[in-house]
């Protein structure tokens, strides 16, 4: 036999389970989206390549897949490249579509991108990402809602999470306060990495780029504030006391506090919130189109970082000649929120099997039989299965254990004979004689 | 204000109505396969070169879309390939995952394909698949299903279609019978071409393609086989009675036939059946590793072309080092599907919004106090969008009427001292005041 057949390195198939699962995942985000009026787009796979290069830096312009049609000489450049986010296909068409659109626009999208990343463990070059947005408005309502989403998301998949939050404003009133009002983006990219490397590599990244020690002593303790989120917010009201900029982070975080609060929980849902909301001043998102609010979630029982993240930006469709439209929008990792829910065998059981019942039978007049049955079930839109052979009984029980199919309805000339099937709980294995009628009100 | 920025030809965006409306089409079918037991799988958008090419033949490989890394230098040939179809992917991931798999493996797959066709109305460089196959097993309870499973799509899409059904046996005794047993493909070919080309251009390919003049005469009388189905069926058998596999392929349609026929609809379906069924000896499809029964779909009230098609195969994973392994699928066109949904004003209504309900304000306060209702409804599973802003009411009603939100609650200074909101019905213009529970019980 040939050599088996692969995929290329980074993508992956994915089998009948891993797809009820990525599909309760996404369906569950889905229907919390569209609670609050969010509505789906799709874009192509493909875009201009003058639509993706220069958007996401050096690094990103290198990342892309470029296509090439089969026709095309080798020697021509291609020109379309594989969408490398959602973000950027998503400012080119609000711009293009502007006219068709109702703002503010509330849109979602879930879809794959690819990126020329070498792969490794977590990471892939084929991934889904799950993108709502709102643009076309500045009111702070935007950030209340997704706050609401992610709120309402980690409930109804039982995660407990932490949502990081910080803005972009109070990052600039920073940077300006200790006398480095132009390295904003340095200061940003640096302590984004407090996490991972540690404050004292932080430091040193800092001076590299140009802090001096002065500025890096000044810095350290609004790195070092703690207390409730309330005593951070007052400590920097004095430390930003002289920063316009900085007071109206502050204002606006308070305002989202607030909003948040006030939303008391309803007594109508029947399970918690599973979410703490904590004010982050080391969260900084390396992304430079941010402008406001900056969102991060945590889940907090498994050690897999960002699981959510987003931001308010002022200009992301500026770069397609529409300037000053704010938006504000979050994107779920489904790789990653999938890897805790495995991690902490959180998916519902019901996702093993979407047939409910197989009928295994004894002859082909069973067989016959069998599918008066299985249109009567399907009829009250129970999942069926005949097995397509009357073969050994075995390899028919076998069937239904790979499949994890819960019933099996055995068919035999008695069953015929007195117009009922054998139905056997596969988990218990307790087997009864039952009627059609009843049939279909055990299931 | 710079050029707007444009897609590539041949691909689409998809706005918040089409993909409503292309939802509603993939869940009706998704529904449809999961009554039978098919499960959901995705494979990655590129495969390996070696995996694609020459599976389509020389013009396929010509329409292959390839993918480069944007680090390859430009003279290294590109590895990897957009998928063309769905076809390829399930019988390499058949393969390639056979030892995980219970068989008969009974998958559906809703992805897109890229071909680097040329653009025009209604052919797109990018589209989706939709397909559902069982393979492993070579009873015709699989032919049953799939026809089922027309029969129940259309049903519930509410089209009005003729199934024609052939049986590639049949085709191959029909060759041996006038005398070109070797020149089943290029007869297949010719005749498939019928309806589009009428019957004097197909006997000229035939005779291009090395049919000789009394060959091409002892085609005729088949080709002009007319009445019913049963009628046809005993002319074929006296026509065929020296070809073994000409009498295989009638047997095996006859039993498909009969096993539809016996399954006679259940009463507890609402609608009734929108199915006919057509033995169609002119039906030929043009892909050559279909072995047994074919079967393409055509609405009766749209003039369209095949909206569904498919067959049986005995050999598709031999490509790949896994050979007889019998299988039977079939594709719905999606695209399709959608125009002829819209030609006939079949699409629900309430496909038009998502949001059952704006709230509009006109000042702060009022915004905070519709904020309260509106969790309070989201609660009861109430899709809810409060205008972000307390701008001109006018505006605010727009943005209703462009999304077509059926209900606004108005709130003003009066409805929030008497704990109620102006509900507005935005098709009749009736107006009430309504309490919460009111307004719960309304939606």
């Amino acid at each position: 036999m040939a050599q088996k057949p692969s995929i290329p390195k980074g993508t992956r198939d994915f089998g009948q389970m891993e797809m009820a699962r990525r599909n309760y995942i996404f369906d569950t985000i889905k229907g919390v989206f569209r609670l609050y009026g969010f509505q789906q787009i799709e874009t192509p796979a493909m875009e201009n390549l003058s639509t993706l290069m220069g958007k996401y830096g050096e690094e990103g312009d290198k990342l892309l897949f470029r296509i090439q049609n089969s026709g095309e000489k080798a020697a021509l450049a291609p020109e379309k490249g594989l969408r490398y986010d959602l973000t950027v296909p998503f400012a080119r068409y609000v711009v293009q579509h502007r006219e068709e659109l109702s703002f503010p626009f509330k849109r979602f999208q879930i879809q794959p991108v690819w990126r020329a990343d070498r792969p490794q463990k977590g990471r892939y070059r084929e991934f889904y990402q799950c993108d709502v947005d709102v643009i076309g408005s500045d009111s702070l309502l935007g950030e209340l809602e997704l706050i609401q989403i992610v709120e309402e998301v980690y409930r109804r998949l039982g995660i407990n999470v932490c949502l990081h939050i910080n803005n972009r404003k109070i990052l600039a009133g920073i940077a300006e306060v200790i006398g480095a009002p132009d390295k904003m983006i340095d200061i940003t990219v640096a302590i984004d990495k407090l996490d991972k490397i540690g404050v004292e590599a932080v430091n040193a990244e800092l001076k590299e780029r140009g802090l001096n020690d002065e500025q890096i002593a000044a810095l350290q303790p609004i790195l070092n504030l703690s207390g409730s989120t309330a005593d951070k917010l007052t400590a920097l009201k004095t430390i930003l006391a002289s920063s316009e900029v900085g007071l109206k982070g502050i204002a606006e975080l308070e305002e989202v506090f607030e909003l948040f609060n006030s939303q008391l929980s309803t007594s109508l849902n029947s399970k918690p919130s599973t979410l703490n909301i904590e004010l982050d001043l080391c969260l900084a998102r390396g992304l430079n189109y941010y402008t406001g609010a900056i969102f991060e979630v945590k889940a907090l029982d498994a050690q897999i970082g960002s699981i959510t993240g987003g931001g308010r930006y002022d200009n992301l469709t500026g770069i397609f000649g529409l300037p000053n439209v704010s938006g504000v929008g979050i994107s779920f990792g489904a790789d990653r929120i999938y890897d805790v829910l495995t991690e902490l065998d959180l998916f519902p059981k019901e996702l093993q099997s979407t047939t409910q019942i197989l009928f295994a039978t004894f002859g082909d007049a069973e067989l016959h039989y069998a599918l008066g049955w299985a249109k009567e079930l399907r009829a009250h839109d129970i999942a069926v299965e005949v097995y397509p052979e009357p073969t050994k009984m075995k390899k028919q029980m076998a069937y239904a254990d790979d499949k994890k199919i819960p019933y099996v309805a055995i068919v035999g000339g008695n069953e015929m004979e007195t117009n009922t099937v054998m139905l056997k709980n596969m988990a218990t294995g307790e087997q009864k004689q039952v009627t059609l009628a009843e049939l279909i009100g055990n299931l």
